[in-house]
């Protein structure tokens, strides 16, 4: 028995799907329903939240969806409503088409109302098909208008209720929106609002050419961190691949970061096990994050500290090596 | 009237269909069956092959396939065995189950029997599933020799059959098996069989940090470029964006090479117009490839070779652009 | 005789230094003196405007500079100071010591009375050295904190004098603090003068994975665009080629976005040819710029608008190429 | 003490020198002599080998570095000709001009000379400036037949001695021609000889998109893997970090590849610690190492080639990650 506490662990209900792309046309496995998920998500040790994509699978209801939970042990930590299916393949808050933008409110409107009936944090906004492909394609300037207005009569409209904005570079768009951190926020300042904020994704921190312990700074100082998921990448895509397997150095900083400003939300897990078993990929990550908060614990703060305040890199290498690698010093 | 013998056009036949990716699951539009395609391949002005996936979609026969790319006045230039749908996303040539390699070699040998139904000039074997997502998930050694090994079991079989691989660095799979064309070159040296060669995609040459005009010439020296396509990218990902919307002077300088080298073989488009009129970005392709043909036409090539032969690039950069900027509505 | 009215053209003084780097330690050529840089220069064809790094090389008097400008028929747009030399190799704003941060100040200081005395519009700050290289040796916080305290201080103590931050991800640092469009935008907010901007650098955003244009879009809403410069690169570094060398289309919509806006200030080079003739390379870059000059005057506007409006790259981009492809040699 | 026998740590010796690049054009440091460089590397805890530059710094002579190599405790490993300062600014093999080539050629088999007097094990040919910037600028057929010729002109001219090809994709040149692990493999079969190899270089391969571990495989299987160096990176440059600071899961498999074939020559460092203490650098980097060969000494081979044989990364991740973090399993 290890006697620690560790944190909440969260995973995006994604996770337990399978999935599709350009080539696998006929998918990575069979589809799984809501319900399906929500008990696989169930047999994962040590999983207490999901993000559920809302609309849930065909004829699934909220009421299913609240039993399904609390029999697999879970609650919900945010509702994501699908903005980037074919409808909404030109976009969502920026289609140029003012019919479809008012479908995608519409979705995000009932996803609210059911962040309320599952007594979740927040609405995760991603919207992944806002942006462009091409050179000249758009007007810069009216699209980031449409962007930061529609976020901010979405709001507006829903005051009591969280709206968690995940930014990505790119994919599927060429290009999105939402990009950055600092992007993010700048829309968010005009936005003007206590209820929007930032879901933060390591790996699309990462992607962004961000230190992802940087990037939860910047949005922690400015009080914008609603929530935050990890995964892993090679840092040219968003792999989502299982966390701890590529990049620990900087996982480690960015849950430090995390640890020395008092952030105490969810870990989550947005990862896509495409040929993985998907409850064996989320013990694995889980056993990992583990390994992380017990060398946070065992890491020398102070002296890593000192060594930051001379921004002397191999003094803080040799500090966080003793406390991530454990046996190093032998 | 322009008084110019264009080269002639192909397409991919995908070119035509309908996509999907991880997001959009319900797809960008309609599911098109492979007879659908070709009609609507047959309505692009100017194009003359295309590239036919095999399978075709459900219920289609070879004599029907015949029978509608008659009707549409094309030929067919290459046939792709479909070896990355769900059944081989771990693998092909490289899947870990022998059964499932040997499925993967049914299907190819198939593919080889419809390149000889429709008179097509090669197999296209682009193994996307081949390769790896994690480190440590795999022996290289081992790996490498079940890719070279299969390549060489498959062309022997079918020694009056060309096939031409498609290398790309990345995806669906994290990293693909056949990832550039140097380590293409050097697998097709242990396969030591004249009927294998490569198909170069221009887009991919870009995404795997190569000089296009470069990889043609180092294939060409070898006597191995079966096929090409273009496209265009930002170059960190394999965008499969319309031809000349980004890359003008890299796809002129790759036609260049051609040009001196003389290969005439087909003018080919991989291209996945997500959201766009498919039709109608075949035309717009065309038009821009002429443009290049043109301007190759006018180009002073005395003069760049001179500039060349002194690595002077200021000097070349003075000539291609009096060539490459002359009016594209000639 | 073309009958254009071009606007003027500029430089950073140092596209007629010689250079050096890690390996060619011994320079790429002799060393030149900030007199004979500016001779150089003024043997270029149509340039007006140089940016000059301060401080001058060894015993050069601003008096002398002055001079040797108007001999050369050229004026200073800017005013460069090198914070970014061995005593800062560990940051100016953000360095760990206060006695060298202090210098730095000073050194930036006199750039403003430099700025005074040869009129020049701005003081372009490039803190090439602000950031860091390991994941875990600064404190994020503390950084960005230095970072934009720092500028504010320089900014409020010369109210009558512009500076200009030119943001850039990274080099020499592994990663820089100003490394983008949207997070220089944010520190500028939270700096809260009227004297603080941006010097937009074409190559710096495609290297952020920005699109030029939009970056140009963003800046210019929020009255910061003070001034810019061109060159080209492959997106993964600050290559800083002769502009219009690979990226054409892009930088056609750079200059298009700056028109639409009436932006009207120098179109500036900053370009390192380390290996080509200084001279050679400015005059083709000029003659470049003017053919994206005639393009935008050729350019049907109000049908590129909308196409944009649809969000329609394929009729977007058939107007730009009959615009851009049309003859250089006019 | 551990009761390990550890392998043999060596370094490039420009590890100990100070640098300069296109910023801090006065350096980062006073410039010290190669005698100087030798004695701060026999500082080093655990250093046997260095790879030495040539020309050495002015005056030296191939007596005085021997006797400093002998009082330092340290043998050389390699020989560097330095084919990358100014007059080789437009290419060694590959210069345009045949004057210089054979410049260049001189320099090398001096250092072949060199290494027979020092009795090291090659020279390692690192031609940085071969290759082109701008697209249209080189011949690439004639290019390439360059740098074959002049390598099998050289080798065969020094039978009794090994020459090493160090690949990187980039720098200085915007493109290198030796680019990466297959083209440079496929030169080599190519040139024919026994005395050409690669000197494989941690960080160029993760540079280059390759995975290390698959690239060492790959050499070793034709037998060319004659010299290794380690170090680190954010895989979009070649930033010559301290080995271990970024990729610890990516050079553990690199170390074990090298293992599993048995490959026992040196683990050598080749880091740029531009603003930071050099041998502190070199001392931690060993500290590291050390871990590494403790961690391949603890790893569970058996399961995880049972693991490696299904191809399951879940499987071989948890048996890698219990051996590099130790105590993960508590």
């Amino acid at each position: 028995m290890s006697g620690y506490t560790y944190p909440k662990f969260g995973a995006g209900l994604w996770h337990f799907a399978n999935y599709i792309d350009r080539y696998a046309v006929d998918g990575y496995g069979p589809a799984l329903s809501t319900l399906d998920q929500i008990k696989l998500a169930g047999s994962v040790e040590d999983l207490s939240y999901v993000d559920v994509p809302y609309p849930f699978t065909e004829g699934v209801t909220v009421a299913q969806v609240k039993e399904a939970l609390d029999q697999a042990g879970l609650k919900a930590i945010g509702v994501t409503p699908e903005i980037y299916l074919r409808r909404f393949s030109r976009g969502a808050f920026t289609n140029p088409d003012p019919a479809i933008r008012q479908q995608a409110f519409e979705v995000m409107h009932e996803a609210a109302t059911v962040v309320r009936e599952l007594g979740a944090n927040y609405v995760k906004i991603w919207p992944g098909q806002d942006g462009w492909d091409y050179p000249f394609q758009v007007d810069h300037k009216n699209l980031w208008k449409l962007a930061v207005d529609g976020m901010r009569e979405l709001a507006s409209a829903n005051p009591d209720v969280k709206f968690a904005i995940e930014y990505k570079p790119r994919e599927p768009r060429v290009k999105m929106t939402w990009d950055s951190a600092a992007r993010t926020l700048l829309g968010i300042e005009d936005i003007g609002l206590d209820n929007v904020g930032v879901l933060l994704d390591f790996g699309h921190a990462l992607f962004a050419g961000e230190s992802p312990a940087d990037s939860a700074q910047l949005i922690i100082d400015r009080g914008r961190l609603f929530g935050m998921d990890v995964n892993d990448n090679l840092r040219g895509w968003d792999d989502d691949l299982v966390v701890g397997t590529v990049h620990m150095t900087e996982i480690f900083e960015f849950f430090y970061v995390l640890k020395i400003n008092n952030w105490d939300g969810v870990w989550q897990l947005d990862q896509f096990p495409f040929r993985e078993d998907h409850v064996e990929a989320a013990n694995l990550s889980i056993r990992f994050l583990k390994h992380i908060y017990r060398a946070l614990d065992k890491l020398d703060i102070v002296a890593l500290q000192a060594a930051q305040s001379e921004q002397n890199p191999l003094k803080a290498q040799r500090i966080i090596q003793n406390a991530l690698l454990s046996s190093i010093e032998d």
